[in-house]
């Protein structure tokens, strides 16, 4: 596939690098520091390279979204169309500094940053992911945990979307477990935020996978 | 051990039968239906009776506070002295119709139910516990989902009370995982809401355990 990195951190690098060793062409953007780009695509090898924002979008089958929220904005704005795009975001309430001003009672939400992006961007279609795990355990050698990997819970509205989505969670070593319905980012949002508030502070952080277990 | 249960709801009831049937001294108080008290303490067998909250308290080593968060003030009221008890709560700020009034952001929070307890009983040795998972868990012939199982997180400020605490979990059948101090409830108990909230809105609810991989 592919695969436009929008937001090239700790998350978004981590992963684009998984994907372009597995095979896949990625497109590194979006970060304020242009050299580490660079660095990011060499240690990606040949599959990956660097462009802008537009780049990464236009010339991709799947953008992942990898910002914080207060960037998020600006970010949608300097990308261009996302029409036909499948869009990975992991962008949750968190913020860089691991508070998390947009949590509210799940229950109670009137949206999620996942449905925000789907209105801006209505003929894409949003997935939710990867927000369960942390940059450590994405940039590790593996995801495996002795003879267990981790779950990556997803969601959206779009069948052949999230099929999609669900092998590239698959590729990165964890298990996909489908959450469902795009509406169900409000609570899986809120779920993204409390996790690494807890790892944090129970300094089980950040050798800490969430295992899904299903009967 | 001898173990009080106040609140002998879904969670309470469930786990206070699994401990009389391992062999511990089990009293059953708290129910606004004392006819489902007695059918309880009958099911769980010869080590469980029925008592007053008074009673379960007064007789026992540990107790178990399972009581939805509008009932706290009132049970707590209800139980005389907690001195030198060990308390284990599973109160997180889940109300019985599973929104979520008290849950807030984590790293700015006050405070916690767990820690509510504590200042309310300084001389007892309150344990935050079992708010990861679900009373049909609880309720089902075994915790086991393969070969794998559920993990529960405990804090507390009390080593030897945690030490308790964490047997009673594996005699559950559950893993237990030490999340630290009592402060951390903060934000195990905002991850605990989120959980189930999450857990409901996905439709994997109730069949779904997490288990925390550590490495």
């Amino acid at each position: 596939m592919k695969i436009g990195i929008v937001g090239s951190g700790n998350m978004g690098g981590g992963l684009g690098k998984i994907w372009a060793k597995a095979g896949h062409q990625v497109i590194f953007s979006y970060s304020r520091d242009e050299n580490k780009l660079h660095q990011l695509a060499a240690a990606a090898g040949e599959n990956a390279k660097v462009g802008t924002p537009e780049d990464a979008v236009a010339q991709s089958d799947v953008v992942l979204l990898a910002v914080w929220v207060p960037f998020l904005e600006e970010a949608l704005k300097s990308i261009g169309s996302l029409d036909g795009k499948i869009i990975i975001t992991c962008v949750s309430g968190l913020q860089p500094d691991f508070t998390g001003k947009t949590i509210g009672i799940a229950t109670e939400l009137k949206t999620s940053v996942a449905e925000i992006i789907q209105q801006f961007a209505p003929k894409a279609n949003v997935v939710e992911a990867f927000n369960i795990t942390f940059a450590e355990i994405i940039a590790a050698e593996s995801r495996q945990f002795g003879s267990d990997c981790p779950s990556i819970f997803y969601c959206g509205d779009d069948a052949e979307a999230k099929t999609i989505v669900a092998d590239l969670i698959r590729e990165c070593g964890y298990e996909p477990v489908d959450a469902g319905e795009l509406i169900v980012a409000r609570s899986l949002e809120t779920l993204a935020t409390a996790w690494v508030q807890f790892a944090v502070a129970s300094k089980l952080f950040p050798n800490l996978g969430l295992q899904a277990l299903r009967r």
